[in-house]
């Protein structure tokens, strides 16, 4: 294996045991050991297993990024949402250990949530928000909505949906092939509401 | 202490420090100086570090069997899904550290998830799909809406206020003293929708 080869190797496995026992959870020894490398290697390509985390958080995280370009996009707000929604089904397929990382981030913050996790959510929902808030502007969304609230919300749905496949696979079909589906039924729900007697005037 | 005080201490200080470390992170050694009885009483009452950990889980997951008195409330559909918000919300006013036990649970496992944390989130997930089929019956709800992920929608949107607080208090109040006015404005979310031009005709 060459540098390159050593440090994708190092990421690929701290990936999965992070994910798996957290910060604390696993030893120098025990990454060196999974990623079949000396461990000497962890010290020269990241300084440690601290650094090998944080690289690791960062490398999940910057996905987020993708955000910019559903917010720049030249649509109309209520597109943007649907493209967010999208997006989101996407990465957590894409990226199988992330709801890991996002959900103990937030329940048991390492010293890198403030630098790394923080930044990257608050900047998602800070967008959502601004989404929001040009819906209202333009009257295409209720003038009643609390826009931080709503941002909230919605990547509730969408989150969820992954966070509890372990206990609801018994009733709910999670395949891929679905996602398609579930994006436009979650994007019905959160534009129309559940209700048959809506109160909505339209405009 | 007598042996009442002594269980109620373990299972106090257990629940803190396994949402903080989990199962594997906290040696019976820890757990004993940590609540100020000898090592030997987690043996007599508990018969150990794992059965002690998962009568923290079954306390914690106990306050779920509350679905019931709501699905047995005579009232609508959509005021037993406005109970549901409400009683979610106090669900993790009241138990600071379930919020953790549930996502740890769901995202890595203990082999404690399928007999206590599993059949409890299933039922509360179960019990929301009645309702919402209940409410389709009734004609009260869109016929269009599939139950289930209708029901994950509705779980998503108000377990994700709370898991997301250490990344959005920058931006969003997460104060008590709005807890009615949040649940109010997700039911409202929920049910007409954010959209200013709802397509639902009024049955």
């Amino acid at each position: 294996m060459d540098n390159g080869d050593i440090k994708n190797k190092l990421i690929t496995t701290a990936t999965r045991l992070f994910a798996e026992c957290g910060l604390h959870g696993v030893s120098v020894r025990e990454l060196s050991k999974a990623a079949g490398v000396s461990i000497s290697m962890i010290s020269y390509h990241f300084d440690g297993k601290e650094r090998l985390y944080s690289s690791v958080l960062v490398e999940q995280f910057s996905c987020f990024d993708h955000i910019d370009v559903i917010k720049k996009s030249v649509c109309e707000p209520l597109d943007k949402l649907e493209d967010y929604i999208r997006w989101s089904i996407r990465r957590y397929r894409e990226k199988p250990y992330l709801l890991k990382f996002y959900t103990s981030e937030l329940t048991n913050p390492t010293h890198y949530f403030a630098q790394i996790v923080q930044p990257a959510i608050e900047h998602v929902i800070l967008v959502l928000i601004e989404i929001i808030e040009e819906g209202i502007r333009k009257k295409q969304l209720r003038s009643e909505l609390n826009p931080e609230d709503t941002a909230l919300a919605l990547v509730g749905m969408v989150n969820y949906y992954f966070l509890s496949t372990l206990a609801t696979q018994g009733l709910v079909n999670h395949s891929p092939q679905r996602d398609e589906d579930l994006t436009k039924h979650y994007m019905d729900i959160f534009t129309k509401g559940i209700s048959a007697t809506s109160g909505n005037k339209p405009y």
